[in-house]
């Protein structure tokens, strides 16, 4: 396609919240522009999850059906699972062996995510976890990626895959491009911080109607608007942030917050139901698929085999550049 | 076979010398008792060699070569390239989620060979030098090794093989057995101290008649035994420990030195004679060898399809333990 190649993936949690269906909404825009290759990388998963691996199988079929359900398409796009297509670890052998120890050390992400789940008790100061970033980049650059659609806290990941595709060049051949950040504007959480679980703000992306009601009700507002008659300010408040999500159409509703002409409840009711009513089909979409999943596992495997042609002539590629074919 | 299996392997590293060569003696002495697996470590080679690969394929038939012209029976072992049976690659990604940081930087190797080559002006302290051992673990419990013939420097890297092999019993499934040492004698070199290139100790694998004869007039002997009529001390002798290995039926070598019956440079000239009778066979067969690549090629490639099988089935179990399938 017209613009290059896209690589992106995401980790089977298990969480799907808001936050992850506005990133993956991002992924349906770009299907119509790039030549997309998305993957659910399960061998990432293992990096936080790796004593528990009994509820990988169901959170890579429920990712999947909350992909498809949202509207990507698994014929403009591939979507695969990362441990069907074995050429993303033979990559990353090899890369790891030109790359210094350093570089993934300085990592930002890589120290703080560390303390952060080790606060939550969780033991993963592992070799692999380490080596987190030169797998993404063999992700990436295994499909030749042009781009990646990332948010800002994922920049330095993609600053190293850089850098690795520089050295690969200088030391063999230049066959990768360097691959581009498409920044994307992420949802925060109800109190205004990253959607996250951990910080207890997120909003479940498979919540009903009430459920979803309720927390919007408890979303961070502008706090300098105390009484409905004062004139509020939208750049500053959460609803407003969804409200340019769930009703790009409604731009009144700045200024009717700037004038005061609508209070924050009438605000937050109206958001509500803009989220249920998209979600409404979404969800009746993935019921329907749920009742089928010989026909997920079916469009995984198509997906890997089409992903595995892409890989599979890459490191044919690698392979003659470092002269070990 | 009634013994178990047994996995060891080699770096393509291009500089054979007779402490290679009795690695391999020791291997062609087990080849009937047990079933053997012996791998030419390509991937393993990249940890030093990355930043130049260009001799990486000639190094290869040349460890094929030595190893076949010294006797090693491709029938009997399975022999094969690393890098041509995959799943040691992805064994090793998933053994680099459970294994923590700490195991590997703690091998005593790893500071030290570190320090040795940097002083060489080498830099390789990479992401894949520290995971050597992690991917040695791979490589050895992949054909679910029950022993490995190993030098004494390398029993750290065992002990970790079982850390790593018993954690992964504790996370998912005992499916590997606990690889155990089979220690072997080593070749020192003609000063005494370990035989290695770096320290210009070697006696090349190569060496025609004449090379040999010098290499052999320059080892270290007893210090003490200044003349000939001085009485000697056999087991402070750098060319008794070779007469162990090269003329063992010559048990009156020790009695002739202790009783100064014979000098140094007679024990010299008897050691080169059957240095040279018993390479000169060697070195025939190598040569001839030599002119058949597409016959070492086809050697190789039936290794690597016994392998893979072997290979691919523990990758199942391991895949299905680990609920990856």
């Amino acid at each position: 396609m017209a613009k290059g190649r896209i690589f992106s993936g995401m980790q089977p949690s298990g969480k799907f919240h808001m936050g992850n269906y506005q990133v993956l909404n991002n992924w349906i825009k770009l299907q119509n522009e790039y030549d997309c290759v998305y993957s659910i990388v399960d061998w990432h998963a293992l990096t936080s999850s790796y004593e528990d691996t009994s509820k990988i199988p169901e959170r890579i079929e429920c990712m999947a059906l909350d992909w498809l359900s949202a509207g990507l398409d698994p014929e403009k796009n591939i979507i695969f699972v990362q441990s069907h297509v074995k050429e993303h670890a033979e990559l990353h052998l090899l890369l790891s062996m030109m790359t210094p120890l350093s570089w993934l050390e300085r990592v930002p992400t890589y120290k703080d995510k560390l303390q952060q789940l080790g606060e939550m008790g969780k033991e993963i100061n592992t070799y692999g976890f380490l080596g987190y970033p030169e797998l993404q980049t063999a992700d990436i650059i295994l499909y030749k990626a042009n781009a990646v659609p990332v948010a800002e806290d994922q920049l330095p990941h993609l600053e190293l895959a850089r850098e690795i595709v520089r050295r690969f060049a200088n030391l063999y051949k230049p066959i990768f491009p360097e691959p581009q950040p498409l920044l994307s504007p992420l949802l925060p959480g109800i109190d205004g911080r990253k959607m996250s679980k951990s910080y207890g703000n997120e909003i479940p992306y498979a919540a009903e109607p009430d459920e979803l009601k309720a927390r919007v009700r408890l979303m961070i507002t502008d706090p300098q608007r105390v009484k409905k008659t004062d004139p509020g300010n939208p750049d500053i408040c959460t609803v407003y942030t969804f409200h340019k999500i769930f009703s790009p159409q409604q731009t009144e509703i700045a200024s009717h917050c700037r004038n005061a002409n609508i209070g924050c409840v009438e605000c937050k009711n109206r958001l509500a139901e803009k989220m249920i009513a998209t979600l409404a089909d979404v969800h009746s979409r993935r019921k329907d698929m749920a009742t089928k999943p010989a026909k997920i596992k079916e469009i995984l495997a198509y997906g890997a085999e089409r992903a595995r042609k892409i890989a599979a002539a890459t490191m044919e590629e690698v392979r003659a550049a470092m002269n070990l074919d």
